[in-house]
């Protein structure tokens, strides 16, 4: 009899949740549920709904399978479950594992959602079988999963792999403020929804773009909006992806350096979604990663786009991987 | 009755054998010999003499012990013990662990001297029990061991923790080549020995400064100088300091941010002898690092300044914490 696993992707607008294959990673069934409120207490109980539809879909129930993970966009003290800050629903020190626990009546396990994308990567996806591999994800924001000895590398306090709040220097950048309230960020530069309102700010001081034109109208403009005007050759264009792609593929590089993985996987719908600008960052990553570095690494894109989250989620709850639970 | 094992520095001048005391760290007897070739049979034959010299010294063979662990400045590939590049001995893809081996009938273990000396701080040092541990280095190179879960982080190919060539764009700094051969790294700015070529280049040019001054004369300019002369109000001091302070601080708060420590050990000539220059260091890592990352942290100095380079290989050489040895 196959072993059966509950996942949960925690979103900002959407709760997923899935039924997972402990075995194979499959997705067995899936449940997706818009959030109508986004206060704790109602979560939970959109996130229970979500699970128990996902888990009658597959001919469980959640108590039947004993444990559920969670992944969700923002930080998590470790095995204590609580969500320290998730700008996405506005929380802060959200005691969620417990709640939720306790409206599910299974043990919960709550991770950062890259934390859960890359132990879904390396247990069924780009990493499949690798002990050292790093997710760096470029979306509306900037994140990273790091996979070390074959563990999921939480950290002390279980905030580790913060990426998109390394603070970074560009020569002749104007500083920017991050959402997190602090300045020069990775986030400030790269990330997905600060580009477009950096460009946004741009087109209504008058720059010249032909950003604008590729979008349609201001309320669109973004990512991909500059990547069309970067192939139509528009020099606004080129230089943003000049300065972001020197930014992405630099942290890139010290990444390698520092940590010497065996395989990078890239995720995210900024970097994966914008084929010049991943050009550039990984041309950047070629150049400044140290030599000695890049001989173990092989660079991929993520092999589980949609599902790679709340598989790692429900292998992470599930204590699927023995050791992933003992980190720390 | 006590177990005891081998442990050796392998510096660029001097290899110093110790025999370790394994439950206490204790350096029950240690012996220093200076290398008068550094071909890489001349070292293995210093290395032995070295060896059997602390051997005997605490009455007992190498090969009662049975093995040993060398910490080197160079990038080791793994297991292999084969030394990939040591810039101070001008070796590369030097089979130092099989020659040395060979020479003394024992088990080697080569290391790169800060996994070793990090490895030394977790056991017995400023690190002790701590399981999520970095050791930032600053002296004649910029360096780094990692202790991530427990464990020594050595990466896919054995060359993680390279922090000295991480790439660094200051503001309104013109980009210098590292002796590693590219452009930009941190050891380029920060290390001890660029920092001194640095300063005499500016000397030679008649940049004004009482770093001259304070060194006594040109050959003997180097941080302690620099530090001199900033205690003494000299802007040029100031304005460097500042420079590199931020540098090294922003290193530091980026490491906390991406792994989240519970403690940063502070280690070398550099850092440790001039406390201005640590105190502006710190002062940028309180600022830039991730205030949740911070949370867990403890910033203090290395506690075994000169043996935890022998103590840690040592250790690491003899498998006397198992999981050390399981990585990858």
């Amino acid at each position: 009899m196959r072993r059966l696993l509950l996942g949960v992707d925690l979103g900002g607008t959407n709760t997923r949740a899935a039924v997972v294959d402990a075995a194979t990673g499959e997705v067995v069934a899936a449940h997706k549920v818009a959030h109508a409120e986004r206060t704790p207490l109602a979560v939970v109980r959109t996130v229970a709904e979500a699970v128990r539809a996902a888990a009658g879909a597959a001919g469980v129930s959640p108590g039947s399978i004993g444990t559920a993970g969670v992944g969700v966009a923002g930080q998590v003290l470790g095995a204590t479950g609580t969500v320290l800050n998730a700008p996405n629903l506005g929380w802060r020190e959200v005691p969620f594992g417990d709640l939720l626990a306790a409206e599910l009546g299974v043990r919960v396990r709550v991770v950062n959602d890259l934390s859960a994308a890359a132990w879904g990567e390396r247990s069924f996806g780009a990493a499949r079988g690798v002990d050292d591999a790093l997710l760096f994800f470029v979306g509306s924001g900037v994140g990273l999963g790091l996979i070390l000895g074959g563990r999921l590398h939480e950290g002390a306090g279980g905030v580790a792999a913060e990426v998109g709040h390394i603070k970074v220097t560009p020569r002749g950048v104007v500083p920017r403020k991050c959402g997190c309230g602090e300045w020069g960020c990775l986030e400030a530069y790269a990330g997905g929804m600060n580009l477009a309102a950096r460009v946004r700010d741009d087109v209504a001081e008058g720059k010249a773009t032909a950003v604008l034109a590729a979008a349609g109208d201001a309320s669109r403009i973004g990512a991909a909006a500059v990547e069309q005007a970067y192939q139509a050759g528009d020099p606004y264009a080129r230089e943003l992806w000049a300065e972001v792609g020197e930014l992405l593929g630099t942290t890139m590089a010290n990444l390698v350096t520092l940590l010497n993985p065996a395989r990078l996987v890239l995720g995210g719908g900024v970097l994966l979604g914008c084929p010049n600008l991943e050009r550039i960052s990984r041309a950047h990553l070629g150049d400044r990663a140290s030599r000695s570095a890049r001989k173990a690494l092989a660079v991929v894109h993520a092999g589980l786009t949609d599902d790679g989250g709340v598989v790692g989620a429900a292998l992470l709850g599930g204590g699927a991987s023995a050791p992933a639970l003992t980190v720390n």
